[in-house]
C-alpha cells in the first residue's frame, strides 16, 4: 500500500480515548488520574493490553516508562518514537497527555492493520508522572530516562501522605527490569493539547512549536509595619500588601512594555498577619517569566526588579528577592518540525508555527534526541481543569499528523 | 486636704505596671494574657489583692467582670467608674488595656492614703475579654453588661481548641455571682494607650478623644479564570490576583482623593488556586474603612465600590461585594470631655482633641452612660505588638488625668 494515503480512524481513537476517559472519571467531565494511583494502575493495564493486542513488544523500565517497540526492516537503527503520559492533574482534563499516548497508538494500530513496514524500528512510549502533582517535580521518569534526573532521588520522593514513590510504583506493580537509561533514538514527537487558546483564536488545526519558551521563577518577600489600622494614619504606614499590589501590576505590564513575546504572572501570593484590621507586615510573592527569546526576559526581569526596589523604597518596606529558577529556551529539531509542517500541508489542514509555553516530556527528550511537537487546539484555551475539550475532528487531524511525520522519519 | 495638689505616685504606678508584665511575659518583651487563660487568672488574683489592701469592696459579676467599689458621702448617687482589660492579644504589649486598670488602681491608690472623700461613690473595673481574640467577638463583657450582647451567646463562645467560654470563666474562678447588668453610672472613664502614632508626631502628652470613628468592613469576591500561565497569552486573561491588586491600591488612595480625615485598608487576602504557574481565579479580600465623617466613609465607599466594578468589568472577574458591618461613629460625652481637657490644663499637660480610630469598652459605656477617654502616646505608634511602649513619665500624666476628670466627676 502507498503509505500517502494512509489515514487514522478518527471513530477509533474517540473511542479509545472515551474509555480511558472512564478510568479516574471526575462528576464534572474530567478526570483524576494521579501518577501509581489505582487509577493510573488501571490506565496501563488498558493499554499494555492495546499494545499486545497489535503484536507490539512491551518493555517496561525500572521507572514505570512504558515501551511499546514495532520493527522495522533494519531494527539496528534507532527507532521512531512518540508518546506522551496518562497521568492527570487532580481534577485534570480528558485529553492533556492521554491525548499524545493514544494518538501513537493509534499510529500503530493503522501501520499494523495495513501491515506497513517501515525502514526503522518504532515505539509508543508512557512516561511516568509527567504531572509531578502528587511526586513533585513535573516531567520525572522522562527525566531520569534522559539521564537529567537521578534515578534513586526519584525513587525517594514522597507524597502529602509519606508514601514513597518506589513503594507506590511496586504496589502497582509497574517497576520493571529494564534500566531506564537514554538510547539512540532517532527522532521524538509528542502529540499534546496547546493547553492555550492561540490555534483556537486563529482558526487553526495544528500547532507547530519552534521549541519550549524559557522560564524565569522568582520569589520576592516584603517587610512592612503591622499595627491597628483604625488609630494608624495613612501617612507613614508601611504596608506591605499595597507594595506587592503595586508590584504584581508591574508585573502584569510587563510584557506590553517589552513590546515582544513574553508572558509574566505573579499566580501565588501569602499576606500576613493575614487580619482585616491590621496592617500587612510579610508578604511573600512569585513571579513567573516565559518567553522565547532569553535576552528580552532577562531584560524585562532587570527592568521590573528595578520597579519592585523604588516601589519597596518609596514605601519603606524593605525587599528580598530570591532569583529561583532559569531555564534558557529549548529549540526542537528543525527538520523534525518541518515533517510535521509538510505533513500538514500535505494533509491540507492549516497550520502555525508558533511557540510551546508549557514543559512537556519532549523538554528532557529534547536534550537527547530530535524532538518536535504537535498541538491541536484547547477548546477556550483551557487546560489543567476538569472543562478541558479538544473537537473530536481536531484529535483526528493531530494524529493523522503524527503518522506522516513519523513515517517520514521511519523510512529515512 | 486639698485635691487640686494630688498626684498619683508615678513610681507605684510604674512598679504595678511591671509586675503585671511578669505575668505572661514574652522573650521579646511583651505579654501575652489571653481571656480566661491561666495567666489571666494570676493577673486577676493579683489585681483583687491590690483592691482589698486598700479597702475597696470587690464584686465580680457573672460574666468575670471586676468591680472594685469605694464609697462616697452619698451611696445612693451614681458611681463615678473607670477601668479597661487585663486581657492582651497574642504577643502584645505591656501597656494596651492594663495600663487603664492600672491608672484606676492608681487613682485609688492616692484616694486612699489621702483619705480623700467624694460626694459620689467611685469604682474601678476589669472587663473580661476585650481583645476577642481566643473567643470572638471583641469587647464581649463590657458588651454584656451594657445590654448589647446576649450573655448565654458569649458563654457558648469557643476557643479554636473547642473550650467553652463559660466553662473557662468556671476553671479560673471567676463566674462570679452578681448579674452582669448595668445599673446607672455617673460618669465612665477609660484611660488607655493611643495605639497610634499621632500623639508622639505631634509632641502632645494628653489625647483626648471626641468619640470614636465609624467603622465599615465589607468583603470582596473576584472570579478570574485559571489556565497555565505558560500558554495563556497576556490578552484575553481574567486575572483575579490583577484585578485585585487594582483595588487594594484604590483603597490605598482613597482617603487622599476623599481628602478628609479617613483610614482606609486592605488587611486580609486569600489566594486560589495560588500556584505559581497557574493565572489566579478565586481572590477574596477585606476593605476597612474608618472615620469620624460617616457620610464621607459612606461616599467614599460609593466611590470605591464604582471603581471596583469598573476593574472587574475590564478584566473580565465577576465581582461580588458584601457589606458585612457598619457602626457609625460614637461621639463621647462633651462635658467628660471638657472634663479632661481641663484637667490636662490645669495640670500644665499639652493635650490634643483627636478621635478614636480603634473600639475600646468605652464603646459599649457610651451607648448607656456618659463617657470619655484618656490616651498617652504609643511610642512610635506600635499596638498589639511586643514592642509596644509608652513612656514611664506620659503613664504617669495620664494617671494624674485620669485622678482629676474623675475627682470632678465625683464631686458634683
Amino acid at each position: 500500500m502507498e503509505t500517502k494515503q494512509l489515514r487514522v480512524n478518527g471513530k477509533r481513537l474517540q473511542s479509545t480515548l472515551e474509555d480511558m476517559a472512564k478510568i479516574g472519571a471526575t462528576p464534572n467531565g474530567g478526570v483524576q488520574r494521579l501518577a501509581l494511583s489505582d487509577e493510573d494502575k488501571q490506565a496501563r493495564d488498558l493499554f499494555v493490553k492495546w499494545l499486545r493486542q497489535i503484536d507490539l513488544e512491551v518493555r517496561i523500565d525500572e521507572m514505570g516508562n512504558i515501551f511499546g517497540f514495532r520493527k522495522g526492516k533494519d531494527n539496528d537503527l534507532p527507532p521512531v518514537m512518540s508518546g506522551s503520559h496518562i497521568d492527570s492533574q487532580p481534577k485534570g482534563g480528558r485529553f492533556d497527555g492521554i491525548l499524545g499516548v493514544m494518538g501513537a497508538l493509534e499510529v500503530m494500530r493503522v501501520l499494523h492493520e495495513n501491515k506497513i513496514e517501515t525502514k526503522r524500528p518504532m515505539a509508543v512510549v508512557v512516561w511516568t508522572n509527567e504531572e509531578g502533582t502528587r511526586f513533585a517535580p513535573a516531567m520525572q521518569c522522562s527525566g531520569v530516562w534522559a539521564d537529567a534526573l537521578d534515578r534513586d532521588w526519584i525513587y525517594g520522593r514522597t507524597d502529602i501522605n509519606g508514601l514513597r514513590f518506589e513503594d507506590e510504583l511496586m504496589r502497582i506493580g509497574y517497576k520493571g527490569e529494564t534500566p531506564a537509561q537514554k538510547s539512540d533514538v532517532h527522532a521524538y514527537y509528542e502529540y499534546h493539547i496547546e493547553q492555550g487558546p492561540v490555534l483556537e483564536r486563529k482558526g487553526i488545526t495544528i500547532g507547530v512549536p519552534k521549541g519550549i519558551v524559557c522560564l524565569h521563577w522568582y520569589d520576592i518577600y516584603l517587610e512592612g509595619e503591622a499595627n491597628q489600622v483604625g488609630p494608624t494614619p495613612m501617612e507613614g504606614r508601611h504596608d506591605a500588601l499595597c507594595a506587592a499590589a503595586q508590584m504584581i501590576l508591574k508585573v502584569n505590564e510587563l510584557p506590553s512594555r517589552m513590546g515582544g513575546n513574553l508572558v509574566a504572572t505573579v499566580g501565588e501570593l501569602q499576606n500576613e498577619p493575614n487580619s482585616r484590621n491590621i496592617i500587612p507586615d510579610k508578604v511573600h510573592f512569585t513571579v513567573d517569566l516565559r518567553s522565547w527569546d532569553d535576552e528580552l526576559a532577562i531584560k524585562a526581569w532587570e527592568l521590573v526588579k528595578c520597579d519592585f526596589e523604588d516601589i519597596a523604597k518609596e514605601r519603606g518596606c524593605p525587599i528580598r528577592i530570591e532569583e529561583t529558577w532559569r531555564v534558557e529556551h529549548s529549540p526542537f529539531d528543525s527538520k523534525l518540525v518541518q515533517n510535521i509542517l509538510d505533513a500538514s500541508d500535505s494533509l491540507e489542514y492549516s497550520s502555525l508555527h508558533m511557540v510551546s509555553g508549557a514543559g512537556h516530556d519532549a523538554s528532557y527528550m529534547n536534550q537527547i534526541a530530535p524532538t518536535a511537537m504537535i498541538f491541536v487546539p484547547s477548546i477556550g484555551g483551557r487546560s489543567h481543569v476538569e472543562v478541558e475539550d479538544t473537537k473530536w475532528e481536531d484529535c483526528e487531524a493531530g494524529a493523522n499528523v503524527l503518522l506522516h511525520s513519523m513515517l517520514q522519519s521511519a523510512n529515512e
